[in-house]
């Protein structure tokens, strides 16, 4: 933004640009829509900021955000204790719950080995994961990281860890995506869909 | 968001979806971003809401956003006193700004009359304007709202209270955009390029 602008504009601008996917003409955008917004709105957007910063923390259980002790899923009695699907995000739990199948338990990793980002299995809450693991119960852990590269690499690592405590570890299917076309996948998916294909 | 979400960030999610151009999956991922900053970056986030809406104001003179009394445009004594460019928005000075080209002052109307939206012309600045004509010094007013039903009625209604003060008013030369190519101008702008031709 040009020097022309209200300093306390330019601020707010920086800020809004150092949201992931907000570039600074939407930064601008933003900024100038809070000045239209009334006194309450504006201060209730920024108690929103700083009460879910505050009050949001980690599940002690299955490390998902939460603001009570343990999350509404790991303190749900109706959910099977005995199998727990490996996320890399809270954001995945989202995507799992949405589609209404699935009863048991989650774990969030928050993120993914990669050596090239400094990001270290110690770095990722993978020891929690053990424990419970350890804890006994558990029957099967389900490794839900993305099909890339490092998803793949943390699934093996995780499932290295866990493969000698007794319990089954699986991996999401991957394949041809419903309502997909034949002729719109690229090579890996359609030589992973034929490798794991099914009797009819 | 479903209900497995901590509520502080459903409610954060609320917040960042009001926001023009923001929609909920976006929302969402803005929220989660939050989680993952420092408690200072929200902090500073939360403080540069505030204090713009706090510290920034409309202009006495020109109502342009300023933290201060005069805006930095009609602060500055080198600017041309006797041109008043007339826009809808802040926003609008900061794209003449960039030209580096208008040396005069701006006046800004903060909308456009539009009966059916319930925007009257009272709603707008418009008597600051005509004061600010009527106190003498001004030569010109440019009318610079945008080419659209609302911006040239708008246009047509000012200029018709400020012609019979004795001060000029002109309107925004509208044209094919430069390193446009003819074949993609639409029938209006194309009609308005030859019926506003040059010599020569």
């Amino acid at each position: 933004m040009a020097n022309h602008d209200a300093l306390p504009l330019v601020v707010l601008t920086e800020q809004f640009a150092k949201l992931p996917g907000i570039g600074m003409k939407s930064a601008a955008r933003l900024a100038y829509h809070v000045m239209s917004m009334d006194d309450e709105e504006v201060e209730e957007f920024a108690q929103a900021l700083l009460n879910a910063k505050k009050t949001v923390h980690y599940c002690k259980c299955c490390e998902n955000l939460t603001d009570q002790e343990l999350c509404p899923i790991c303190d749900d009695p109706t959910r099977d204790t005995s199998v727990i699907c490996v996320v890399e995000n809270p954001k995945d739990i989202t995507a799992f719950e949405r589609t209404g199948e699935y009863k048991g338990l989650y774990h969030v990793l928050h993120g993914l080995i990669s050596p090239l980002r400094g990001v270290m299995p110690d770095d990722l809450r993978i020891r929690s994961l053990l424990a419970r693991v350890q804890a006994g119960g558990v029957e099967e852990v389900i490794m839900a990281t993305n099909p890339t590269v490092e998803g793949d690499a943390t699934a093996a690592y995780v499932a290295q860890l866990i493969s000698p405590l007794g319990v089954k570890v699986t991996r999401l299917a991957f394949g041809l995506p419903v309502g997909g076309m034949l002729e719109y996948a690229d090579e890996v998916t359609l030589y992973k869909a034929l490798e794991n294909r099914n009797e009819m």
